[in-house]
């Protein structure tokens, strides 16, 4: 059973909006056990729409399109699909009712460009739509489903999850599922070397999904049942567990920073970040995971040197002799802010994000980043990114490694190879000024 | 002139992926005045791969592919195009010396796989990529290009602006040049009425995209040059930042932050944010912009009351008697933060970001912004997003409405309605500690 998702509008061939609802349809079908092995974008033109759509039709059992079925002129999903199908437009009287409700309750007035939208090709099934004023429909024909579908991400959505998934599930003979399992630290090229034989298998499969230095491995099957498909997924999931090692970093989760909030949650830990070059992006990460005020009081963003004496007792000879970028102000950073909030764990990070700022000696990427919890200060040197790299990306890196850092500490791993242990380092001022 | 765009990898047929690289095309085409006509998405399978790509060049001037080029065994595309066209793949020994450059640099290992990355068909024209591994190809035959990029956005743009573009100008007969606007703070449907009657004009277009709260407006024209194609948008341009008003905040600026540390570096001013429920986002967003570490010293990330007490002199008496999400709260964080770090401008914010946490008097979506120049506080209440609405989507509305009013204080026009003018209110300890 193949699906096929067609997405009908100029403005995505313009590139004036991204093509979510393809993503959310594929996901959905995926769930279902429905196959999608092609997706399509054409602009408001019938000859082009009606050759995607006799293509589409012979190469897929269900054929999905989205957008096209608004009131305006240049909406011309409709007509154009009954004109293939050799079907006329009739008013669907119930439809045309639920467009005046909808106006009359939104309080808007109705134009009468609106009642073209309750024109629907003769004997197809009407999918109301409670969410806007375009219903969706679907026509069948010679064991093929057309299915219309508006092309608001808002009126989409909760037509497909509410009438469009009843629908096809008598085509869905099997299930899919999914492990997904998260690694920080290992590079794509690696992870497929390690894993090349995994790679190779049919049942369950493994695909690598290499983002913004992360590999997200997701093993799926397909079977009858959820808890079948998962069954076969297992052996494989533990495996990949370990093989990645101390690299592996969670299963079914999104994120370093929820892996991280969810150790501190067990036990009960609290957590401070000082950030010059991320400048609040760690813990503005941390802090989009909702029960991270739990675990997370304070954070303090020292740009300048002043502030990372003033705030995070920062020796002005450390500065003076090492710089800012360097491995002891990054570790006085961590015990700093770790002492000053109060926290069982601190985190520093200081470094050249860059465009500006690098020299032979201290280059572009260069970044520091120390975790300590008052016994132990672990440091790391990296060389981030390349010639071309972006400010962002160095940014993002270094707040994903001391994320990572700080998880190996939490739950008691060892730290990355060419971390260097170090005690924590004499502050300033090391009496916190927290109640008095 | 028709290009087609054909993205390659399974993740975007299981929906793991939003395909934003085809509306980054899309749009970069269309600036260049080569027409997209269709899109397609495709899967790591050779047979699909081939039909799909036969079927592009057999109705477009120019193919370009994303994704595919990666080290693993599911990166195909390399190979797949090279096989239609006949070629050999050879390996390009300078692509070869840049990924080895790259591990060296980055000091990580570079396994064999990653070589693969360095074999392109035969007589292909390379496009060098500085911002990843994989080099991107051009092969022309019988007057057809494809064009090869990497599936990773972050290398996918640059090499594309960087090596496509320039190629590709010699297959453009007219220009099309862009002016855009950027608002905040008027929602999509007000913008769609009040410019209306502009947005059904032929040349220029005028073309509203809405994202997070802004609305970006897209004014467009084609002709011989770019200076006509922008002449002829020039009038309805300006015609739009009238009506608009002070919600108009930027022509071809990414963003507000990019606009508060222009504005800031002109006034050689200085900033400072005290961040509660966004937890350091702003100041993240800000230090995005490079050049804002003349602008910006410190930031304060106070998540606890006992932080916003200590640290930003909010007065204990303020925060039992009104709580810390409330008006007066907010203004201590920002005249506090301003105070402490020095600076010209201080911006506090706290709310409720939920999902939980929320009350029937202070319900999720509540949320204080103030920001203070030492002379003028002015603190706006604003109940964000509705009952289904997400954190992600709290957090940074909070974060923008505060970079809004910021660039309202600091280039001197008025706040939005709603906002309340208060004298800066009396700290705690109101003498800074810096220096002394």
């Amino acid at each position: 059973m193949n699906a096929e998702i067609l997405a009908v509008g100029t403005e995505l061939l313009l590139g004036n909006i991204v093509n979510t609802n393809a993503q959310y349809l594929a996901n959905g079908l995926a769930q279902l056990g429905i196959n999608v092995l092609h997706q399509t974008v054409v602009g408001d033109n019938e000859a082009r729409l009606i050759d995607a759509l006799r293509l589409a039709l012979s190469r897929s059992d269900i054929v999905i399109t989205t957008g096209g079925l608004g009131p305006t002129g240049d909406d011309i999903t409709r007509e154009t699909i009954a004109k293939v199908f050799g079907r006329q437009l009739v008013r669907d009287e119930h439809s045309m009712k639920v467009i005046r409700d909808y106006f009359a309750r939104t309080g808007r007035k109705m134009g009468p460009s609106n009642e073209k939208q309750a024109m629907l090709p003769e004997e197809c099934i009407v999918l109301q739509n409670d969410w806007g004023t375009a219903p969706g429909c679907v026509v069948e024909q010679d064991g093929k489903s057309v299915i219309m579908l508006p092309g608001p991400p808002r009126e989409m959505g909760p037509l497909f999850d509410q009438r469009v998934r009843p629908y096809l599930a008598k085509f869905s003979d099997a299930v899919i599922a999914s492990i997904n399992l998260r690694e920080f630290g290992i590079p794509e090229s690696t992870v497929q070397e390690l894993l090349d034989d995994l790679m190779k298998g049919e049942s369950p499969t493994l695909s690598p999904y290499a983002k913004e230095g992360e590999v997200q491995l997701r093993i799926t099957a397909k079977a009858a049942t959820e808890e079948e498909a998962l069954a076969i997924c297992r052996p494989v999931a533990e495996e990949v567990k370990k093989r990645l090692g101390t690299a592996y970093y969670g299963e079914n989760v999104d994120s370093l920073q929820e892996v991280v909030v969810k150790a501190l949650l067990e036990k009960k830990k609290k957590i401070a970040f000082a950030e010059s070059c991320t400048g609040g992006m760690t813990a503005g990460r941390l802090t989009e995971i909702s029960g991270s005020s739990e675990v997370f009081e304070c954070g303090i963003v020292s740009y300048a040197n002043r502030v990372k004496h003033a705030l995070l007792d920062v020796r002005e000879k450390t500065l003076q002799d090492h710089g800012a970028v360097s491995e002891e102000t990054a570790a006085e950073m961590a015990e700093g802010v770790r002492v000053r909030a109060q926290a069982d764990y601190g985190v520093g990070i200081t470094g050249i994000a860059g465009p500006g700022g690098g020299t032979a000696e201290k280059p572009v990427g260069l970044v520091y980043v120390a975790v300590s919890d008052g016994k132990d200060c672990y440091v790391r040197r990296l060389l981030l990114g390349h010639s071309g790299s972006e400010r962002a990306h160095v940014r993002y890196l270094s707040s994903s490694n001391a994320l990572d850092m700080a998880r190996r500490l939490i739950i008691g791993l060892p730290q990355p190879d060419g971390t260097v242990r170090v005690d924590p380092p004499k502050l300033q001022a090391p009496t916190s000024f927290f109640g008095n």
